[in-house]
């Protein structure tokens, strides 16, 4: 792969309020996993990537302190906005102009081992304009409704869930969100910033393909509480193997 | 709860071949985790369940003696048959007539801790004719089509992704079973054991609620060759703790 090309752009913003029972808490970053808050681990995962040159964390407005000493000098912090959205704009400006790849990560991912962050950023050359790792959906879908009553089974063949770094090239990305910054309406269900890239895509603003790559239980989300305990047995295998992340998601 | 009116089908008929990389090999269920074999922490979470009166295995076929040692007297043994709904069939044939519900449980999730199950099983009651755990849906989807080529983002909203064990009570499975083994063309692409009640209540064959209720990032299935390795780091954690499964999944 050579010299680092790629920024990684570690969202960190969020206030965890599905963790603290609807109520602001401690960042979720900040949450301790195994001994590290969970920042710390996004950070270690990053590091180990041979490709990325610069690291960008995205930190929740009014906890700089705290993100600072977490982050040390690993790391540039910008404060987050008051949406994801934003908050990826945010961070994807502070990107030095000069890289090609920008890895928008999410910091409740901070368990993604480092060959899966890899294998979203090597994805991305050639035609290929984005890539996000993920699995297919291995889960029963159901569509549920009130009183938490099922309403239908949905088809889940071909699907596939993804989950972070989305990984996209730099330009693109730039001509992307300049495209989105202009829109007046614009689709803000959206989830993920791979969802503005083909909307992109589709629009005719920019060309090329965007794929999905191998990734790993280990992606896990930390949303809840009790994927607190998962993430921390997870996190302690990982420290005390040694060998993060070598494990490879098979079709 | 009082007396325990439930049995449990475990279906462990499958040979794992997503995790023998396509071929066959030892079944899913008696590979080691964290030093027992999955079924065993199956059986052992199903144990801790008050209600659970009843455990059916049912066996990949060749593999008797084995399923039998793990088994031990704390299973009934049953052969599976050529296909996951024929394994069912087979089990739920076992079951003892005088039970109120069945739960039917997949060895592959043999983590799920005693807390969903029993969460599972007492939510079948009333006009509540069957219940599984699951959790929303947390990671985007995205439909993707040749060469991992990402087509489009699916809505996920009012999505769940559900686990086992899928609980019933025992006459609608009863019925639904007879009504399914009459049906000439019958919707084979079906992943569960809900989605044949839910196509039965379509048909006006049964009548009452299927509800989800909460899962845990415990409920992992173990389909590809990684999947062990966090299996084996939430296992360890849960015996060392000793507490295992009382976490919940809030909305």
């Amino acid at each position: 792969m050579g010299i680092p090309d790629t920024a990684a752009v570690v969202v960190a913003a969020g206030r965890g309020r599905r963790l603290h029972g609807g109520s602001d808490g401690q960042p979720k970053a900040l949450l301790n996993v195994a001994g590290r808050p969970l920042l710390a681990h996004a950070l270690g995962n990053l590091d180990a990537v041979e490709a990325v040159g610069n690291v960008i964390v995205v930190h929740t407005p009014g906890w700089e302190e705290r993100f600072r000493k977490v982050a040390g000098r690993a790391a540039r912090l910008v404060a987050g906005g008051s949406s994801r959205k934003a908050s990826v704009r945010a961070g994807v400006a502070a990107v030095p102009r000069d890289v090609q790849r920008v890895a928008i990560h999410d910091a409740a991912r901070g368990l993604t081992p480092p060959a899966v962050i890899e294998r979203a950023v090597t994805a991305v050359s050639d035609d290929v304009i984005a890539a996000a790792p993920g699995w297919p959906v291995r889960d029963t879908l159901k569509r549920v409704g009130d009183a938490r009553r099922v309403v239908e089974t949905v088809d889940r063949s071909g699907l596939w869930a993804v989950h972070t770094p989305q990984v996209a090239r730099y330009e693109t990305l730039s001509a992307v969100l300049e495209w989105a910054g202009g829109q007046r309406r614009f689709p803000l269900g959206l989830t993920d910033d791979l969802g503005l890239i083909e909307a992109a895509v589709a629009a005719g603003v920019v060309t090329g393909r965007i794929v999905v790559v191998d990734g790993d239980a280990r992606d896990l989300k930390v949303t809840y509480p009790q994927d607190l305990d998962v993430a921390a047995a997870l996190a302690s295998a990982a420290d005390a193997s040694g060998t993060r992340g070598d494990g490879v998601v098979g079709r």
